[in-house]
């Protein structure tokens, strides 16, 4: 029995000149089959699909996999029999990758990303869940004493409300080390303001929302001008439009006031399986945003030696911009 | 100035024939630099080392990287500057390869894997430190209620007593569950047995443990042939002795009590930066144990729809094994 969405993979295979699949990314085969490998595992589609996980693994994948399962053995016999030309992932392990493409014409390609990116009701619903727990998590925390303890408290409120993991490393960076995007957690006291970029996980779906607490009208200042930038930038989206096109809009609105050299990151990304997905809503960025895409829109502006502001939302992409995410951004911070 | 690090890097370099190593992964860039990318980030090394991180990363990189520091721009001109052949690691982006093998002779290689088998006196109190926060986390923790709650107070001690996160999903596998070895965390209620598999960070390195709680007689006679197979391995292991052997002992062991079957994973690994580093304790491993590896031994027995046991401790091998973990093993449930 070939499902709907095995025959639209078909078809892309078809269009782009591909005989065979094979799919080695974890995101990818719980995508199709709907069980999250945590060992050696692929999937191949030629006329149908085909789970093979490790023999470890067997009893959880035949729990959860919707698409027929058997034991992984040997990669040599599953390349043998593939068809050419066979497409295959961005990023494989270079042998994989020889043994692949001395035996058949090898075409990169993003079938299962592209689907990926259009999300079902469902999908919808299970990042929506994401979200709300996430934003229930923050809600009355206590912002005070060390980074990591917030993180600590954030953490212990994501996994308790349902989420199986936090989406990725909770970042909680005030003060000076607000200016760091992608700072790692700290064991310093709590200054101001406050970064807190968080996600929560459900049924294998992520939230990634970022919000800042401040403290003075200096940071207020820069915090206006962010969220001018995230407000513009949401305006604009809608499906057909290019997401280049929004990153021009968010940097330049920050540009008008001068800090463009500050926002030094894109606007936003996919969001999904993954924090990070496609499309990317970078300068460069070629997609084009569709209805069903979910979206981070999180301009930010980073002072050196300062401080640095973000906010950040999720948005659902249809006749416009529809905001997943409900948590207020006006926060301010008391530290005691 | 050349490090001592980059110079025996240098002297791996040479004997393997390789003139440029272009290291992309970031546990390899981490372990290298000290700082942990979390974007796009290359290291090189021709006659010295060098980092590219991008823009965003910059700040943060400068405070921890101790080899020299660059701004990522054009990955094309970072290859054309390469002198060939160029080294490179196990698993890279197609595309990439596709430029790196168009323009140089390529030679796959793990001389940083190799390096980082070996652990330092400071990465050894590192990973002790790891292990001291996962087992403290473990101490008087209440075993009761659904597994999801079990593993969100244990995350949130681990993350308190300054674990960066934990090394890895935790799992609370309970009673039919425990016979899967990865099992997915679930809001179900705790039932007998329970596998705890955790672990903490400390400073950027890991560690990984197992401890199952049993309750009654027949869970007993099994954890019984594990903690067997795990010391009779445990016993075995001396510098020069193959990974190989030490999993042919465990399995042994289990196998003349009958369970051969259902001892469906390798006894152990290597653990540093990453939960999982060479070298293997598989059937098929080639490695060979050395002074200095840090590895799990942990056996374990699967029986489809009753239950699972396994016992996971963490070893440095000196003369001879040395425990790092000091938890006892022996441990009963109370549900109430």
């Amino acid at each position: 029995m070939i499902t709907m969405e095995i025959e639209s993979i078909l078809d892309s295979m078809q269009k782009e000149g591909i005989e065979s699949l094979i799919i080695f990314k974890p995101a990818n085969i719980t995508y199709l089959s709907g069980f999250p490998p945590s060992s050696m595992s692929v999937i191949v589609i030629k006329d149908d699909a085909l789970l093979y996980t490790s023999k470890m693994e067997m009893e959880d994948a035949s729990n959860s996999s919707n698409i027929p399962l058997t034991e992984f053995k040997s990669l040599i016999d599953i390349i043998k029999d593939l068809k050419g030309p066979v497409g295959i992932e961005k990023t494989l392990p270079v042998s994989i990758y020889k043994k692949i493409c001395n035996l058949h014409d090898t075409k990169i390609n993003e079938i299962i990303e592209s689907k990926r990116m259009l999300k079902s009701p469902d999908e919808i619903k299970y990042i929506q869940n994401a979200i709300d727990i996430a934003e229930e998590s923050l809600l009355n925390i206590e912002i005070c004493g060390r980074e990591n303890q917030v993180a600590a408290d954030l953490e212990y409120r994501l996994k308790s409300l349902g989420s199986i993991r936090p989406a990725f490393e909770t970042i909680i960076a005030s003060g000076k080390r607000s200016s760091m995007p992608h700072a790692t957690i700290s064991s310093e006291n709590i200054l101001s303001p406050v970064v807190i970029d968080w996600g929560a996980v459900y049924n294998g779906y992520c939230s990634d929302i970022t919000r800042t607490f401040i403290e003075n009208e200096e940071q207020s200042e820069i915090f206006n001008i962010v969220l001018e930038a995230q407000q513009e930038a949401i305006k604009v989206i809608k499906p057909g439009i290019k997401a280049s096109y929004v990153d021009k809009v968010a940097r330049g609105v920050i540009g008008e006031y001068g800090y463009e050299e500050n926002f030094i990151h894109s606007t936003g990304h996919g969001m999904g399986i993954e924090v990070h997905e496609n499309p990317t809503l970078s300068v460069n960025s070629n997609f084009k945003l569709e209805k069903g895409m979910v979206i981070t829109i999180e301009p930010g502006i980073y002072i050196k030696d300062k401080f640095g502001i973000r906010i950040e939302d999720d948005i659902l992409i249809k006749n416009k911009a529809k905001a997943l995410t409900k948590l207020k951004k006006d926060l301010s911070l008391n530290i005691n």
